[in-house]
């Protein structure tokens, strides 16, 4: 096995996502719009769901890929970016988990306003489904009808929305954990999931390779949540860049809740090592970043 | 001119766009989610927009249109309809208008609680670029992506996402005409247009249909908001079916409070005529339902 950088793979793929968010989230939406929705987006996050859509993009094709499949996926990529701000900066709100803090600064609403979270991240939702839909492009309508499809079956009610009512509806309640599986596998899991598929997509994958990806995808999406619960309990709030110890004093039911710090541990540990299986069985010939970010899930502290 | 039975034609596609919406939005979305989509969308509203979207297809193509391009439409209207409910409810939220009162119900908050409404609200959206995408249609590609094109772009920031950032900052603020026009063009028209324009969409109609139905949407999108401050003004809450006089209370500037209730009615009057204009100077086939619709714009009571 060749060795890989995943530093240097990274930090090359997240340069081209960063300036192509500056370019597409609008700077001159009217009436303080635009500053909301950049200030969302820009300059923050772990930019995982993009990194996955790129790297599902060269398993499937190789790392030159042709121009309108790049710019495809750099789309998808975008796209499922601003789906995801959108969905923190409405789950930030007064209304549902009412924090203040988010990537180290203020929540949108606090710095924002209420109105101006609530428009804002609308707004982003939107510009989602503007992004992947562009009429002077050489993309083909196929792949552009497909990736809005993903997309919003990923982000809808039966995806990240699903999931999120589900939790809404969990607070305080007694979860098995079936059932908190089910809640995760739709409002964490279904857009990681979505990403690894819009990777695919971009790149007019086959139902082998799009089944692979599915595979990689569920395992990973469960992982981040497991490890994003074992981080609650024992991250700080300023490596975590958000507050820490939510889930415990809201009550909510978590990975650590029922099965304990070391049972989510190696729930997350065997998670992992399903979604490297994924790709190990298939035929997807440039699987090294899909399997950096596997471990990086597993191992990230924030 | 053969006679046109308008309350003909209208039920009978109503008929359809309720069934469509009974059919699609979903009951079984998890946690109580599916029944405030439901409740924010079925059995209420004039649906102007779907009427819109449909008037406009048989414009383009006669009242017997191909199968795929009257799914197509039809998917549209549902579609538009889901963006503009779920305004609806974002709009009635406390940290928005606060509103209790919406077709002649409690508003969605009020029932559902204000995290229902936030959510059922982002996966109303989320819900009409699913209904614009079906994967087994026979809708081709092309015109599944221009429809999510179009429906992004008149909803979102520079549409009627845009529009509201604007009204937000400009309770109690002196808005000139101009500004009012740039508000509401964004605000209530885009939708408006948009809803024209995704009929013909739905037609793969060409550039110069485009351009009348265009120009059609145009003055039927801010007639209708002149429309509206009349009625905030002249008409009960019990006939509107929401409270009355919010306007006024509010401190927004409206049509009335800019051109007085004569100015604002001879403005609804030159703006319908100009929509009636554009039809006549167009090549379009069938145009007695746009502008039935038209003619109801400026005439409804709520």
């Amino acid at each position: 096995m060749s060795s890989f950088d995943m530093t240097a793979w990274s930090s090359k793929q997240l340069l081209l996502v960063e300036q192509s968010l500056m370019q597409w989230v609008p700077e001159a939406a009217p009436a303080g719009l635009g500053e909301a929705m950049r200030y969302a987006v820009l300059d923050g996050g772990k930019r995982l769901r993009p990194l996955l859509v790129l790297a599902s993009l060269e398993a499937c094709v190789g790392d030159s890929p042709a121009a309108p499949m790049s710019e495809a996926a750099m789309r998808a990529a975008c796209a499922i970016e601003l789906i995801h701000a959108y969905s923190l900066v409405h789950d930030d709100m007064p209304c549902m988990d009412n924090d203040v803090l988010r990537r180290g600064k203020p929540t949108v609403h606090v710095k924002f306003g209420e109105a101006g979270a609530l428009l804002s991240g609308d707004a982003l939702q939107t510009l989602a489904f503007e992004l992947l839909t562009p009429s002077d492009s050489e993309i083909p309508s196929q792949v552009q009808a497909r990736l809005c499809g993903l997309l919003a079956r990923g982000a809808g009610h039966a995806g990240m929305a699903g999931g999120q009512a589900i939790d809404l509806a969990s607070v305080g309640v007694q979860l098995s954990i079936d059932q908190l599986r089910t809640m995760h596998r739709c409002k964490t899991g279904a857009l990681l999931e979505t990403s690894v598929l819009m990777g695919a997509q971009a790149a007019q994958a086959g139902p082998q390779a799009m089944k692979a990806l599915l595979s990689y995808g569920q395992a990973l999406g469960v992982a981040f949540q497991v490890v994003d619960d074992i981080l609650d309990v024992t991250a700080d709030t300023a490596v975590l860049g958000k507050t820490a110890g939510k889930d415990a004093e809201n009550n909510k039911p978590t990975y650590v809740s029922l099965l304990g710090l070391e049972g989510a541990r190696k729930e997350a540990t065997a998670l992992a090592e399903q979604a490297h299986q994924a790709l190990a069985d298939s035929a997807l010939m440039q699987t090294q970043a899909l399997r950096a970010l596997a471990d990086w899930v597993l191992q990230r502290q924030h």
